[in-house]
Order: C-alpha cells, then sequence, then structure tokens
C-alpha cells in the first residue's frame, strides 16, 4: 500500500518505520526540508517532501500534526488527494478533530494510538512503539464502513489493542485517566511549591522519594502538552475536575471529623478500584 | 554492640540483616512466638523472644512498631533497660511519637528511615534497603549529644543519607511528599469510579495507561498506612489539603476562562519545580 504520513514527530516517525517494515510504501510531508531529509537518513520513510501534491496516489493518510493544525492541514492536502484515500489522524482529543475534519472529507476516521515516550520528536522513533498499546478509533454514523476497515486493519498490523467508542466517549474517557491525571498531578508540585518555610521545602526536596516521583511524572512533563489537553478537552476535563474537587473535599472532611472508619473504607475501595485500571 | 528490635516486621528485619552483616549482636523480640521463630530462621536476628527482658544488656534498641504502639511498647520496655541504653524509633511521623516519648526515657532519639517495598512483612527483608536512602533524626533540646551520636553512628553504617531536622519539621515535609500524595492519588481513582456512564467507565479502564498507573498508584496502596498518615499527621496534613485544593481551584479557573497563556506558565512552573524534588 502507499500510506502518506504528514508531520513527522515521534508517532509519524514511529508509524513510518512500522508500515515501512511490513513492506508498505512510506510518503512523508514535513513543513521543513530538514525534517525530510533528517526522516529519509533514518530510515522512516520511502520518500519525503515539503509538498503535500506528492500524496496524489496514496490510499491512505496519518495527519500526525499538533492538534491544532490537523484541520488547515487537511483543507491544504484535499485538492491533492485522489477522493477514494482514506484520511485518519493520531489526536488524542476527538470530538472537535472528527466535527471539523468528517464534513471536508467522506472517508475520514478519527483514531487515537495511545503510545508515546518520555522524550518526542522523530529522533527518538523506534519500531514497535504501538505494540499491545491501545489503538481508539471513533467513526461516526456517516463514516463508509470500507475506510474504518483498512484502518483497522493497518492499526492491527502495528499489534495494537483495537477499540471502537464514539469521538465523545473517548473524550469523556481520556479525561479520566489522562488529562485529570496531569492537572492532579501539577497540582501537587505547585501546592508543595507554597510552602513558605524554605528549610522544610528544602527537606522535602530532599527526602521526596518513589511515592512524589510517580504522583507528580506526568504533572511535571511537557506543558504545552498540558495546555492542548485542556483547550481541546475542555468541556470533559472541567466535568472532571468537578468531580475529583468533591472526592478531595469528602477526603478532607473524614480527616477533619477523624473518621478513620470510613477513610479507611475509602482506601479499601480505591485499592480494589485501581486493579480495574491497571492489572498487574 | 548489642542492639535490640521490638517489632520483626519489614523495617525490622532489614535493619537485623544489616546490622548482623556488620558483625552487631541483634537480638529481636515479637509479640508472636512464630515470628521468633521465623525471625531466627531467616537469619534476621542471633536471638529472638516474646519476652522484652531479653533486651537487658542492650545498648541500642530499634522500635519498629507501627506508630500507634509505640507508646506503650515503650512503657513495657522501659523496667527492662538499663538506663544508658538508647531508644530510637522509625515511625513515618515523629511530632506525636517524640511528645510521647521524650518525657519517658531520656535517651531516646526520634528517626525515620525512608525506605519501603511494594510488600510488607519479614518474609521480603533483605540487605541494603536503606542505603543511599533518606534517614531523618529528629532530636529535641533535651536529647543527649552521646545518644544522637550513637544512633547517627549505626545510621550512618547502613550508608543512608542523613538529616535534621525537627519532628515538627519532619511531618511537615512528609506531609508534602508522602501524606498528601497519597490523598491526591486516592481521589483520583475515586472520582474515575464516579462516572455514571458505565461504557466510558470501562473504555478508561482498558485505556488507562502508564501516566494514570503511575498517578494512581499510591492511593490504591495499604488502606491502613492511608489512614496512619492521616491520624498521626492530621494537622500538617489538613494543612497541605487546603493549599492543595486552593491549586486545583486555580487550575480549574484557568481551564474555565480559557487563559491558556496562564496555564501554560503554570505547567511551566510545575516542569521545572519538579526537578528540585526529583532529579532524573
Amino acid at each position: 500500500m502507499n500510506i502518506g504520513i504528514v508531520g513527522l514527530g515521534l508517532i509519524g516517525g514511529c508509524l513510518g518505520l512500522d508500515l515501512r517494515a511490513q513492506g508498505h510504501k512510506v510518503l512523508g510531508v514535513s513543513r521543513r526540508e530538514s525534517t525530510c531529509n533528517r526522516a529519509i537518513a533514518l530510515g522512516v520513510v520511502d520518500t519525503a517532501s515539503v509538498d503535500l501534491a506528492i500524496f496524489k496516489a496514496t490510499e491512505l493518510v496519518f495527519i500526525c500534526t499538533p492538534i491544532a493544525t490537523i484541520g488547515s492541514t487537511v483543507e491544504q492536502l484535499i485538492p491533492h488527494l485522489d477522493p477514494a484515500t482514506v484520511l485518519t489522524d493520531v489526536g488524542s482529543v476527538k470530538a472537535p478533530v472528527v466535527e471539523a475534519i468528517a464534513p471536508l472529507w467522506a472517508n475520514f476516521v478519527g483514531g487515537h494510538p495511545m503510545a508515546g515516550k518520555a522524550e518526542s520528536g522523530l529522533e527518538v522513533a523506534q519500531l514497535n512503539l504501538f505494540a499491545h498499546k491501545p489503538y481508539v478509533l471513533t467513526p461516526i454514523a456517516t463514516t463508509p464502513p470500507a475506510a474504518v476497515e483498512i484502518v483497522e486493519k493497518i492499526a492491527r498490523s502495528l499489534q495494537s489493542n483495537i477499540y471502537y467508542c464514539s469521538p465523545h466517549e473517548h473524550d469523556r474517557a481520556v479525561s479520566w485517566i489522562s488529562h485529570l491525571p496531569v492537572m492532579v498531578s501539577s497540582s501537587l508540585i505547585a501546592a508543595c511549591m507554597s510552602e513558605t518555610n524554605s528549610e522544610v521545602l528544602k527537606l522535602a526536596q530532599q527526602i521526596a522519594s518513589s511515592g512524589f516521583r510517580d504522583t507528580s511524572r506526568v504533572g511535571g512533563g511537557n506543558p504545552e502538552l498540558g495546555v492542548m489537553m485542556a483547550r481541546y478537552n475542555r468541556q470533559e476535563l472541567l466535568r472532571s475536575l468537578q468531580q475529583y474537587r468533591q472526592q478531595i473535599e469528602e477526603i478532607t472532611n473524614l480527616i477533619e471529623q477523624e473518621n478513620w472508619p470510613r477513610l479507611e473504607q475509602h482506601f479499601q475501595s480505591t485499592h480494589s478500584a485501581r486493579a480495574k485500571f491497571v492489572p498487574d
């Protein structure tokens, strides 16, 4: 198959490596000539260009640009595509993307391969990043089944675990398990930094260990990514934050009231509930 | 040196292994005969008994019982001790312990070796658990320097990183980096479980990955430990929770107001601040 990739960062790069390894011909587009050359040198694409016209003969194109530019990318892409070409994206929020792109291109299938690395960029692209990781597809009523089939087949070939849901269900689910944790975790760091006794703050920094390390990890991550989540999944995230604030209020009340039996019940229920999200 | 250990769980067991490896004679006391036998079999102690009278000839005794029983343990221990014997504990909250024990025993030095394992109990005791980990000592104005010196020397021999502070400063610091994270993290799990759309909840459980795994880890831990933190470090924890709620409110307001520049500043500051707690 001839497969196009717009946006040659970590996700685009990893897709290119996997797809080429399977024998597909991969064509890449980046805004920068230097990225195109680097992608060819790294073996991520067969050919690359700054010109979207190279996608003329592709059967499938992955849009791997940041969410903010998916809409404008598709608009620029359309004049160069055969109407049968299937478009899919890899954005981590789906409702705004699907709402914007579905009216522009019939053969569009929203997608979200849920894999990543601590570092970003083309240089750290690797084979098999998506293997055994979730890959969520969010077709809507008007999406042609044949287009969905093509994207699913490719996602399956990456050894991803495929899930189907509506764009809205996707955004609500990632709000809980991906976007809310970033807000919770960054607020933890900010609260610790509010300590006004400099001796205590220094000691806290010296003795912080694995508990703090893990709980603060996603809150100390890429600032742009944090803003992107809030910006594009705003409604769902606000709803999750609202529920979260209630939980924090409840646990505070239990501690204020010294209601230890109910507090123990709370910890028992979160102990069992966690295993349903992350079985060890 | 003849060293006693009351309470043969994970911490007591690890101390015993390290101290015996250095050539000290280690005497253990547990409430249960079976634990005494197991401690001898595992090589954690040279000798063990259910009777505190075996500590008669010890120069140093570690109290490794749960915080709730440190006071009663010391009261029972006192009739059996030589007045020169130095007592120290390993409790994770210091002000209530030091306030209770210092009036009972002059040669008492509060301590907190900050190491642990996912599993608890004597069976998973190992050598070198405390190496390169913080060991906080909290002597007060009335603590004899010679007693502090003995505990510091032993802590140093475990290759721990030694820190000194007041019991109050210790409790405030661990409230930030150890106890608040548990409340933050368990509230995250509880909030996710509040999702009323069962399809979304199921999807969230299926697609949760490393971000949720790390942020929820300490909130899904041992329920009794969570209650212990809240119970014995209640004032400091309530103060930390109060600050934390303000941070969550602030981040919620920024998202409601779509103030993306200020939100990015927030994430930039938590990104840099985290490195001061957990340098990678």
